[in-house]
């Protein structure tokens, strides 16, 4: 290839979907013995699978899991009710077993990979954790840039390697992070993004009370001033701000989300803080957007408005708010009654039933 | 016992709940490694679900199912979007395996029991339905009493029937229920029980347009005026407001309700019809509404009212309307999730992580 029509691996077209599955599995619903329309959004997720897997009975078996973790230098600041080293701590807990992620994962029998994007540990992490981190740590975004370009790169491409790693027969992919002060980061990216007013995004993450939660929102502010004051921020690259704001955790999933969507597999993208990345990953390269399916709207006010700005209908809204990908685990039952539903009900014509 | 002091079945008292239990849970959802509060409604069902197993550690292994079928007198008033001959090919579909509640019961390996309370099928129906029909259909509503006193409590006792054939170790009861026109039926009592007027409940069932709607909003109007004629409906006792305008499948539902709270089994309840017949079981015996979770806020619009009335919390809010028990059976999964975490989760001193 000449070197003057190279793009970036993060450029490269996604996967298509198939039109005509849409439209034959769209059919088989209106056969199927119920009332038109009665089984609801587990209808429409029936199609989607059926379009993204190009196959009129979908299939949600194979489920992958990767929890990426990174720590913000914006957590010297206060900004989470946690202290950093839990990041660390319970990087160890996933993959010992006992933190929510673990437990779903083993419900739902899905594979879970633990990755370490960039926590502040030093000693490195054992095996079976993937410890691969750009840095230990990220700068304060309130006084400098969380990450160098080459930094960015180097996350996203991390998210691509763990997406990679897949076999092909890999039905539906979820992404978790965790890193103790990561909904300020997501929070001053989704303002950048143009998603809603930082005031409007800011939330309680971990648990910050009222008072915790303002002295929160003039770190965002603070940071966003920063990145306005070298630049007009609306002209800013995603991969710019995403340097700026971002986390290493965070830019991993938005790789992670970019390369399952060029592979053709299903995203269900978790909370907040995922669908932040997954905004990013929809801006860098918009066609990922058709591989993603939406888990729950969290209690994390700027979820909403982050979910509304992708035009997304969330399947759960139960009050969570623990990210690691936990929503999206729990989540992942209603695609697999969605596709039972699909697939094994009788239509009119087989049961012998009067059709309306 | 002397007959002075011989109390009906369905009014003799429920199991109790254990406060002890209640506490001890949330105490262990407070030490678990995630951010009190974060698994948000998936906390308060571990709870629950402790409190009403007095044990800590909740199951919900062994799930039973039963439908119940039956057809209404006002079905002849065009109420619904399908003839009437579709209640009974419903119940063979349902013992066929076809139908949404037949998948579902596969899925979450739940035992399925199929129940004709009451269709119009005259010639029987083979095993393994279960086939004790009250009678053939219940009356007009909009001209006649559904059902005799006598058959209200024949209805009532093959609920309880059903019921009593469940084993001990049964977790989690689910009621679901098949009838054309029994939307009809179950929004005259729903404004009879004060939920809130029948124009605020109306809707479309199956698929009716605003047209069908009007007509059904019509017919339920005429049937409470026709019981309001001979009584004042607010001193009707429930039992009274079931024989006027309930349906033989309704009926059996609340006494299988009513049944499940004596014996301590929770209770997962469905939709609109359900719902209404989990109101009734609570005006019969108030203490049975301490066995109930429920699964899901339905499309039909009365749904969210009688919810409210009963101030329900529901898990899910997919805009299914199918009924059959389908959407309990859809959210098992979730009390399944709330299970797990519960149990399995570490605690922070367990997994060493650093409390806020």
């Amino acid at each position: 290839m000449n070197e003057d029509t190279m793009i970036e691996w993060y450029l490269e077209p996604c996967a298509e979907i198939s039109a005509e599955l849409a439209e034959q599995a769209t059919q088989r619903q209106t056969q199927l013995t119920k009332p038109p329309g009665s089984l609801g959004q587990l209808e429409k997720i029936a199609i989607e699978l059926s379009s993204m897997q190009a196959q009129l009975a979908p299939t949600v078996d194979q489920v992958e899991i990767a929890v990426f973790a990174g720590d913000h230098g914006i957590a010297n600041e206060a900004v989470s009710a946690f202290p950093q080293v839990v990041t660390t701590e319970m990087v160890k807990n996933f993959v010992r077993g006992g933190a929510a992620i673990s437990v779903m994962a083993r419900q739902i029998g899905a594979g879970l990979t633990v990755v370490n994007a960039g926590t502040i540990n030093q000693q490195g992490f054992e095996a079976p954790v993937v410890d691969k981190p750009v840095a230990f740590g990220t700068g304060n975004i309130a006084i400098q840039p969380a990450m160098t370009a080459l930094q960015c790169l180097q996350a996203l491409s991390l998210g691509k390697e763990i997406l990679d790693g897949y076999d092909d027969a890999t039905d539906v992919v979820i992404g978790g992070e965790m890193g103790i002060g990561n909904t300020t980061s997501a929070t001053a990216l989704a303002t950048a993004f143009g998603v809603s007013t930082a005031e409007n995004l800011v939330g309680p993450g971990t648990g910050l009370d009222h008072k915790g939660v303002s002295h929160k929102l003039k770190m965002i502010e603070q940071a966003l001033d920063r990145v306005g004051a070298d630049r007009v921020i609306d002209q800013c690259s995603e991969l710019e701000l995403l340097s700026e704001l971002g986390g290493f955790e965070i830019v991993a999933l938005t790789g992670f989300y970019i390369r399952a969507a060029q592979r053709g597999m299903t995203i269900l993208v978790d909370g907040f803080i995922s669908t932040v990345a997954a905004a990013a990953a929809c801006k860098i390269n918009p066609n990922a957007r058709a591989w993603m399916l939406f888990s729950h709207n969290s209690a994390e006010p700027g979820h909403q408005l982050v979910l509304k700005s992708l035009n997304a209908e969330p399947l759960l809204s139960l009050q969570m708010r623990l990210g690691e990908g936990s929503g999206a685990a729990v989540a992942l039952g209603l695609l697999r009654a969605a596709c039972a539903l699909h697939n094994d009900m009788a239509t009119f014509e087989e049961a012998g039933v009067t059709d309306a």
